[in-house]
């Protein structure tokens, strides 16, 4: 997979810190994380690092770092 | 899931280094280890890769990296 | 393995964000994930830590730290 | 878990660096690794990433990643 | 382990992102994934988080975090 | 554990790249992988993120998240 030059016009530069996760904030998505549990969760907070979530009527301070991946409906 | 604009009033940047975990200093707390541990804790520190914590009569010094994630009472 | 010397022309210094996933983008792919999975996707979105993917019908966001590997088409 | 603004006195920052394990320093703990090993140590050393170790006889230099949790007295 | 003082001439500091890994590129190896995977490839292309190769006919692009070692001849 | 003021004499602040791992360059140890095995080792070269060794006749390229801890004879 060579290194193509950019023939067609650049794309603008994708700010340094953008996130596809901030635009779940407030939605209600299911969760995978590393140790298997799948959670149904809504978003209710993000920053660098962590997911806040309710599931239910529980309040959770997830960290990204234990997630696989989060399904979500567009 | 296009990157949309920021049609509404753009949100102050979050800074930088912001967590939520902080606002659970001193708190009581279930962390949950990717060793599959789960600690009731009290939050007694906080640094950028470590939570401190008294589980009865023990002082844990925890790495961020092996937490889950916590659940907390609003 | 000494550190040799750089005899031929100094190669052009690699962007320091280069990414080849960035040429997946568009692409249908199979992602081989940490925790075993294979998914059969193709790519909608690229940033710095997550992958977003169509997989079938499903939405999902996948961050790069659970995925072991991407078999690709040239 | 909204973000209350800093009613009380701002805290004196703490300085980007700081780690509570330097304390541990020259001290005897027991380090809980992710692989489910429990040592008996006392810290020799500490640098970003490394805890250099005894553990009886042997010399034992451990990357933090590799650690869970570290129990301590205070 | 004390800190010794550099007696020695002081070694040309290593430049900051040398990696032996770039070495390889273009290079029959045995990479050792964290899934217990064995790959005989040929490395085509080495970014700062990715390693692209040939296993056969297969394109893979591999991330480091999933590479336990790599086996290479001199 | 109470951030104690740093009532002795203040220590050298640390270079803020020294590795103890650097010590170990030409010698033999013992490393402890993520995936449990064991390697009798001759290190024969470090950087920010890899530790090549022999092993016998073998040539390994390690990468240092892959490592648990090092055995070391001082």
């Amino acid at each position: 997979m060579q290194k193509k030059q950019e023939q067609r016009r650049p794309k603008r530069p994708q700010q340094q810190n953008f996130e596809y996760v901030r635009r779940l904030n407030g939605k209600k998505v299911k969760i995978f994380l590393r140790n298997g549990e799948v959670l149904d969760a809504e978003i209710t907070g993000i920053s660098n690092y962590e997911i806040v979530v309710k599931v239910g009527e529980r309040n959770l301070l997830i960290y990204k770092h234990a997630v696989d991946y989060i399904e979500f409906s567009e």
